[in-house]
């Protein structure tokens, strides 16, 4: 599970001043999971595959044996974070190679620009496609327009009926245009429940299609969700959820105004895409860098790291020695990662900024799944503290 | 040329305020050209191409011919720089279908990530490819053991000779580890100037080698950073550098501590990480966001617009008009982005939020080699005008 490590923010906080805030994280939980504030997102993760998976599966199945690629438009939180869990499992280079079989993801209408309009022509030139509508609403005209063109492209090529049979809607069960839409078109569609916003819908079909279409194991990202979801539902200071949501929350009010989310991982970029879409306006702006962003006043800074694949990486051995590293043959990258991470933070620790350090278990989608509930909850609340205190 | 509009600022600040900081810029700029600051990266853009820049184009060549992929090592601001004007003008989907003839350019060795390492691996496992490496003074870990690791590969692949004949080091003139194994080994070897540091070394070898290979025309590259660099040496506020670097840094000064980078490009991710390292420590925090991060008190933006493409792209026509488009119809994806742009200013400027917005021509690379110029030297007039006043 995830470990918080907060040993680098005592310069700036001190203990009675986190243990004062834990009053207002309990009452943020507490509403959370049984006020009033309650959020449909709460009850997404499952332990066993719901008929709502069984579903998604088989929608996946049908576009990985008959597409070359799928198209998926939508701007929310659901599909940033959908294409950042693919990236951090496969890489950014992860479509080179793919089609029919194990098609290309590609995601489109989160966007006005005319020049990735024009790119995403060319690269379905010639290319059987699915289609994947997500939109809670139907209103974002940024994922209408996208849309409506690639369903154009879908008629004009596969006639009507076999279009139909190429495109899906997720969207709300029962309002807005998409809602609307698929209603007179027949299209399958799959629902993102009344009381879960597009920003918490990553847990929804909107997430997990298009990831299950990547190929990914959606069920033991759900999983690894639902252990989550179990596991943090803990009230105390020992929920390394309260940890973060309380230190992030303290260091804001004592003056802080900006967040930095950091990895060691250069995969990791869309995933901070997605973490700053889910945290912004909650207090701190949110912003993701990779390490090494300089120290200023101003900042906090959260550290994710993941624990080591399974078979590590060693330093090249090279007699020559002309470069200098003899003294890490035998080491692994994660021990180099380690002893750059422990520089890092002393840096900035004396610098004056506070670090907090997210630990994980290996990059896989069970630890995603834990990742995903873990700033799920974080951020509900961050945001009910923040406002309850701003009332 | 690139155009600044600074309509959106007058809210934030004076004209008297903006006229009080002239002499500051006016002294930056002479300082960065005739005095002692001068820098080497002022003297690289050129209108004709260069004994160098036709041995890079040699390079390039046999690279394009013998290779399905290179590997570009590096960590500095001029292999972010090379990857983020290959991703903009190609898309984040650029490598897909590439192979010899026109080889995938992957970046490695800016990063300890063993997940990375090992997606690497596999890309290259059973294709032909060549190395690059970048480093000023061969120091950094993270690129010398990729690029151990590498030569190791290339080595065994195809033995010591047709090894040394598919590396290239580029690098100090005389200085450091690289140069030194360089030597040893007989690779060829391009030079970053003694006088130019990496973070401003888009425009040596570092950067134009990769974008060569990637297929770009690095000549209407230099040609663009050349104008540039004759327009942009107009020394009043009618030099757009002058507007945006006067009002960053005077903005700073009245208690703005973040500057949000946008633009409507989805592609233009890399190029605002490549800005972000470029200005990082120089004041004001830079942060890259796509349009639609939250107003807050301590940010300015500044957003980057393209022209459109030649080719403009039309919104469909559809008769049913279930998803309320019918409105648009007729219009360029470039009208509708006009129109959220100027509810966006709106928006923001209503939150006490000042917006400057960056004009520039369609997206080609004489474009981008003037949006590189534009700002490198507002970086460097921005940092003398930041030390100047702390002194």
């Amino acid at each position: 599970m995830i470990q918080v490590d907060i040993s680098n923010i005592w310069g700036q906080v001190a203990l009675p001043e986190l243990l004062g805030i834990e009053k207002e994280i309990s009452a943020a939980h507490m509403a959370l999971t049984q006020g009033k504030e309650f959020l449909g997102w709460g009850t997404l993760p499952a332990d066993r595959p719901t008929e709502q998976m069984l579903r998604i599966q088989a929608a996946a199945e049908k576009i990985r044996g008959n597409s070359d690629v799928l198209v998926v438009t939508g701007m929310g939180g659901s599909c940033v974070g959908a294409q950042a869990v693919i990236e951090l499992l496969q890489g950014a280079n992860r479509n080179q190679g793919k089609g029919k079989g194990d098609p290309m993801v590609l995601f489109a209408g989160n966007n006005l620009s005319s020049y990735a309009w024009q790119r995403l022509q060319k690269a379905l030139e010639g290319k059987d496609f699915s289609l994947v509508m997500v939109s809670k609403s139907g209103d974002a005209p940024e994922s209408a327009i996208a849309a409506r063109a690639l369903r154009w492209m879908l008629e004009r090529k596969y006639g009507s009926e076999n279009a139909r049979k190429r495109t899906w809607a997720i969207t709300d069960p029962e309002e807005g245009a998409l809602r609307q839409m698929a209603r007179e078109a027949g299209w399958e569609t799959f629902d993102i429940p009344v009381d879960v916003s597009e920003a918490f819908g990553l847990l929804t079909a909107a997430g997990l299609l298009p990831m299950a279409v990547a190929g990914l194991d959606i069920r033991e990202l759900m999983v690894g969700a639902w252990e989550a979801s179990v596991e943090y539902d803990l009230r105390s200071f020992e929920n390394p959820v309260w940890l973060y949501a309380g230190v992030r929350n303290l260091l804001h009010r004592k003056g802080k105004d900006v967040e930095i989310l950091e990895s060691f991982e250069p995969d990791f970029q869309l995933f901070g895409a997605w973490w700053r879409q889910l945290f912004a306006g909650a207090g701190l702006l949110p912003v993701y860098a990779q390490l090494g962003a300089e120290a200023q006043g101003n900042l906090l800074e959260t550290m994710v790291r993941f624990a080591p694949p399974a078979q590590p990486v060693q330093v090249t051995p090279d007699v020559k020695n002309l470069d200098g590293l003899g003294c890490l043959e035998g080491k692994t990258l994660d021990y180099v990662q380690e002893q750059a991470l422990l520089a890092a933070l002393q840096t900035h620790t004396d610098a004056g900024v506070p670090v907090m350090t997210l630990e994980t278990d290996a990059i896989c989608e069970h630890t995603l799944g834990q990742l995903i509930w873990f700033f799920q909850l974080a951020c509900g609340i961050s945001r009910y503290v923040t406002e309850e205190a701003a009332r």
